[in-house]
């Protein structure tokens, strides 16, 4: 598995939103580093939710950590958009990636929960940007997740995505049951669950007698599709879901059409 | 302009990302007051750029600020998407409100910023969870914008929403050029234009000698298409773009279909 693509040397830039330190980044990378040079620039602290979030109103600062032959490792104190910010223009200084990988994330990004995610949400400013860009996420909330069994398909979508280019305007969002190899179903084309977020909050008071709330939440079941990204892994296969950039209502052009003032 | 629609005064749910005092979002309350009973749940600063951020790493708390016949206000200490959250679970209790509209923002949404905009992030939270949903942009980023003409059109879009329904998958994106009411062209429907947005980064040191950055940038002309919200708004008409949630891109679902493991 040391093989690399072409003549000359993929650039790989790494990212997620769980920070650098996470388990799943780690994972990633030692897939990516089979494929290419891996840059790897990513929150110094987790950033779980933080959707497409930037920060303008205070300032940004980034650090490297690590420079060796195959990789080097930034550290941005920011939202993960932050860090494809500072990758582009500081990092790499308007140097393209030959590709962009986002994860291993901690927990699912199907459904709704895309929207939120800021692991999807730098594999998206990829897309925009014309980097050929994979989010991947395990679907596992625990402590201790095992990223093995994903590594091997992760190895395998990286190899077809670098061999046969993807369309420009889309991205992929890849989720995987945490499940052992062998009982992995294959892989499947999704569409995004249109499931709705159930949250919850909980009131608490503080030692001043105040409240505050802690916001919690599931994902509901309403779209029970079987084409879905959470009715595959629920069986047990891996969802790939293309994603795209423009969120126009094509189908419902002809209904605002008519309105006139 | 005092009509309300039917026998029970819709219930309007007002919200943004500007903050509290914002003047556009005094501007809207302006307007959905003629329409039913105002509840204004909006974050107590500026949280632009935030997107769908959601804080769940930290405690939220939120505060009643006046409560009238006609209008209530709460400001929540966190993102425009946790205000949301604030208003479904605790002012409103799950009471679904008939209408939510977000604005007036201080500045476009078109094309890219669509996916950074707090404003249409809160519009997005709304279409999920099945209550027609409009954000209104007046693209001006001066420091004293003039909302007035934009109250008018405002009003007329309202209108429409509540005399007949919106089909219930998509919500609206309106961005309103800052001309008198005279010079506005009319409404256009409008497809997102899939610009990048070309950030930059300038450096500078702390008195520590330090480097940090501060991040801002412009808007790409890439799409010059006369279908796109940029055109319509930059040619003097309001642009209408229906938005949905799914991101799914379907058109390329078979190039993917066709990978085998």
């Amino acid at each position: 598995m040391d093989e690399t693509i072409g003549t000359g040397l993929p650039l790989i830039l790494l990212m997620n939103d769980d920070g650098v330190d996470a388990a799943g980044i780690k994972a990633l990378q030692s897939v990516a580093q089979h494929f290419g040079h891996v840059v790897m620039v990513a929150p110094a602290r987790s950033q779980s939710g933080k959707s497409h979030a930037i920060t303008f109103s205070s300032p940004l600062r980034y650090r490297k950590m690590k420079e060796g032959p195959d990789v080097e490792v930034y550290k941005v104190y920011g939202t993960p958009v932050d860090a494809y910010k500072i990758a582009d223009c500081e990092v790499l200084k308007g140097r393209k990636p030959d590709l962009l990988l986002s994860g291993i994330n901690h927990g699912a990004n199907t459904s709704s929960s895309l929207i939120y995610s800021g692991t999807m949400a730098t594999v998206i400013e990829g897309c925009i940007n014309g980097i050929p860009s994979i989010g991947f996420s395990l679907v596992d909330n625990g402590t201790s997740p095992d990223f093995e069994a994903a590594k091997m398909y992760i190895y395998s979508i990286i190899y077809k995505v670098l061999r046969e280019p993807m369309p420009a305007d889309v991205c992929l969002n890849v989720n995987i049951p945490p499940i052992p190899r062998t009982e992995i179903a294959g892989v499947r084309v999704t569409r995004q669950a249109l499931n709705r977020w159930h949250e919850t909050l909980e009131k608490r008071q503080d030692p001043q007698g105040r409240d505050y709330f802690w916001l919690s939440g599931s994902l509901g079941d309403e779209d029970k599709g079987e084409d879905t990204d959470v009715w595959a892994v629920e069986h047990n296969y891996i969802s790939v879901q293309p994603v795209q950039v423009d969120m126009t209502a094509y189908r419902h052009m002809d209904f605002f059409e008519k309105w006139s003032f």
